[in-house]
């Protein structure tokens, strides 16, 4: 009791003055963090959970950025991987990915792999592997917090040119690169990059494993040459099975029916254009000179008004008539599917199956971004009749490994009704059966469901899709299993009749009292019949 | 065949020159990206997925700021918060929240509340309610963002002064304040901190609501007085149960075990001390002077080496020597519990049950971090009989209402046999019957599993410490089932005999030949021996 009346006797006393620690000496503590430092204690939300996952997440981060910088410069990439185990150090791994690309500029060096939040791809629309700026740099840090080592990166951007090698860690108060090595070096190719990270990993094989992901990356990536050699010194190499480039991706300007106000009101203030129409029609995609007009009337506000004079209540005003007027879907050229043709060449070249489908489905939007959803399915062969099949999950082309159960594809293929198309499956299971499924969703924005980009979020657009595109597939596959069962039946009939055939050939000759050469040809007659009539 | 022709001749000359799109054209869209841009786009990342849920995010980050600001400064808390319906504006809520805190320095008002990554919280071992400098500030951004209205703060700190009123928006591209209003204000109040944010919200009663949250927070924080107003207009009050503020938890140092290589060379860079022993001292946390020595010793590095010399390869050694040192368990005075009288009060103010228990346990440690768990539990009485349990999770005293399953404190709760101590349970699942169990987690550092602290991550040892409490806890409730139950055959058997007393009193009237009076004296006795011998 003493304690109570000692605090209350306390409290009284501070309401007449300032309470004893005051806000002065709260403020001593208050500082800046910088992003490194957060994503530094934070690796968990980077992908850098354990040493397993961390190995995974660097070698992804690499190859992103690689296949990302070969097809903006439209050369087909020639990627090699390698991961070894660091001498007498259990647990270290030294990773190396090598790429064709079109090179990095000197200047641009240490920053693209020695800051977070940096790059090319977070600001604009357009479909791409990486979209955060964080990726790689934070496979640095994270190799540089477990082995002290700093990032090696060698790059060429012409055969003229010699290539130039930084070494390079983050300053992770400032997040800012600090150089430790910057010399002109020989490297024998035309163009590219290289990019050696050390790291405490851990390599194992199995589900989401390194070996898996290179694999499914080859299936998604047919365009691609992938030459991989793990820690033990095998050497795997996933060959082109196509010669072309992905058509573009165009960047695309916003939408607006996806815009927030917040933006909205950031927009009329940044803009350059003069007007209130012409910043409609040149600042949004799908804003005709007719569309801008008429949303300026439904927001009572003048066309030709100045944008960077709108109050925050007219911006107001021309948010709502936005949402009022009706206007074109954007264009959906800002991205780029595998197609049906080269998901099942991809499929075919890893996996040996009786029945290969896939589909395609027209681009479409959630919130504003265009996306599409692909899916592949092979049935039958080598697979496995048993257990649950196997989903392949890719987002961008890229696959995905993590957090299967709290992804929208593997929502939409447990709601799937399976039972509908010959497969077996219980409530709430993925169904089971002799299957791999792939699914893809390209987006000009994954709505990942963290920055280690494993899993995407259930948007009711993107969840309706996937689903018709999966029970596409499922009508084609139903008809073959149908087929298929139908011609064990058939083979089975087929069967206990030609073991009839020489009993009635033996009956009809004692019957029609016929020579051996009268029997054989009945028997042959008759063999012959069943084989057309049946097959 | 002839697009395909045409790439390979395309790539063929490319391999001669440096490639068509060059590195230059790729470096022109490179740049830095803010965080607050990154989670503008990212909103979902930070618990502001959808107008519900953006208002609780809001609200939370409001009480976690009030609270431990009251805390720091050894205040009782009294927190005022309201949230009205903006006049006219559908789906648009005014969130208004006030504490009798310390107050807030005019100077340091701006970046607090308007500028992402900023705070005192981040790099200290201490335990606290906020530890990412994220929460308020992106509560105000994602107001700006849906409603384009500024961020209202009031802040005063001693009833000397007026107090200080900010209105501002951040400006995400710099991620810096930006003012709108900047003024002194007369508030009618000794000393306290307001805070006015309009958003986009919905508000739903119901699990997982703001109701439901505030109620949660009363219970883990029974020294606070909490008033809540909602939108409909009624008034909530949850008193203090306790007038005692907790034990306040002391800043540590980090401990030698916890910390990573790249950690251990910025610490040897960064230190103040002059020699390699007095570093491992002064820098951490439970290293002796014989321990530092012991460490040098076994790293064969020189125990009065300057740190700041101490090259890669030697902080490689004093890394691995730390691990095979034997060093003390890091205090654990850096956290504070409930503890279980406080627990039990906190349930008991809110439920109506039977029978109650809880149980904290002592801390201990998760890679370098102590911890510690607390479990309260209540069953019967008004809780309902059917059903899975109701389960409450606590991280440092704030309730957690979303994404239970991936939760270290639901697989716990599974992966416990309830079905020893008396509850049903199916495999997988939460037991079923009238039960609020009620978990905490406290600790210098919460592993999260998003930024939007909704969940914690499965740590071995946390997992551990939460089974063996919840073991606990269920042994007592066994203990109290049995008795219930044996109370309840008590009952039954009694009732029986005490049927059949009088049909005795007759039988021996008959045969003894005895008068009224001697009867009822018979059955009196015999009804009094029952009681005694069954109560």
């Amino acid at each position: 009791m003493t304690t109570k009346k000692a605090v209350s006797k306390k409290n009284k006393k501070q309401s007449d003055h300032a309470p004893k620690i005051t806000a002065h000496d709260l403020a001593k503590g208050q500082r800046e963090i910088s992003v490194s430092e957060f994503f530094t204690k934070n690796r968990h939300l980077l992908g850098f959970d354990n040493p397993r996952k961390a190995l995974l997440t660097t070698i992804k981060e690499g190859m992103d950025n690689s296949l990302d910088a070969c097809e903006e410069a439209k050369i087909l990439p020639d990627i090699k991987i390698n991961i070894e185990q660091v001498n007498n150090a259990e647990g270290r791994f030294r990773v190396t990915i090598e790429d064709n690309g079109p090179g990095i500029l000197k200047s641009q060096m240490p920053r693209i792999f020695g800051k977070l939040l940096y790059g090319s791809k977070f600001h604009r629309l357009k479909m791409s592997r990486g979209q955060q700026g964080i990726g790689i740099s934070a496979a640095g840090m994270y190799g540089q917090l477990t082995t002290g080592k700093p990032v090696l990166i060698t790059s060429k951007i012409s055969p003229k040119k010699p290539a130039h090698h930084y070494s390079l860690v983050i300053d992770t108060q400032r997040n800012e690169p600090k150089i430790i090595k910057d010399v002109e070096v020989k490297w024998d190719t035309k163009h590219g990059t290289k990019v050696v990270i050390e790291l405490e990993a851990k390599y194992q094989k199995g589900r989401q494993s390194v070996d898996d992901y290179i694999e499914q990356t080859a299936i998604a990536n047919p365009h691609a040459d992938i030459i991989y050699i793990n820690p033990e010194g095998e050497k795997i190499r996933y060959s082109k099975t196509s010669k072309e480039l992905p058509v573009e991706p165009k960047e695309i300007k916003p939408h607006p029916y996806g815009i927030e106000l917040g933006i909205l009101i950031k927009m009329l203030h940044d803009t350059k254009a003069k007007k209130l129409q012409s910043f409609l029609m040149k600042d949004f995609s799908r804003v005709s000179a007719k569309v801008a007009k008429e949303i300026c009337k439904k927001a009572n506000l003048y066309e030709k008004a100045r944008p960077t004079r709108i109050a925050a209540q007219e911006a107001d005003a021309l948010y709502k008539a936005i949402k009022l007027t009706k206007i074109m879907n954007p264009p959906t050229d800002c991205i780029s599917p595998i197609g049906d043709e080269l998901i099942i060449h991809g499929l075919k070249k890893q996996i040996n199956a009786d029945f290969f489908v896939s589909n395609t489905r027209a681009p479409t939007v959630y919130r504003g971004n265009p996306f599409l959803v692909e899916v592949g399915l092979a049935y039958g062969g080598d697979l496995p009749e048993e257990g649950l099949i196997r989903l392949l999950r890719f987002a961008n082309r890229v696959p995905l490994q993590y957090q299967q159960s709290a992804c929208v594809i593997t929502e939409s293929v447990i709601n799937t009704t399976w039972r509908n198309y010959g497969l077996q499956q219980s409530s709430g299971a993925l169904p089971t059966g002799p299957v791999i499924l792939m699914v893809h969703l390209a987006s000009v924005w994954v709505p990942f469901t963290s920055e280690s980009k494993e899993s995407i979020a259930p948007y009711p657009e993107i969840e309706k899709e996937i689903k018709l595109a999966l029970q596409e597939c499922g009508r084609h596959l139903s008809k073959f299993i149908k087929r298929k069962k139908k011609a064990a039946e058939e083979i089975k009939k087929k069967s206990y009749i030609k073991k009839y055939i020489p009993h009635i050939g033996i009956a009809l000759k004692e019957i029609l009292n016929l020579n051996d050469k009268q029997e054989r040809k009945i028997v042959n007659t008759l063999t012959d019949i069943l084989e057309r009539s049946r097959s």
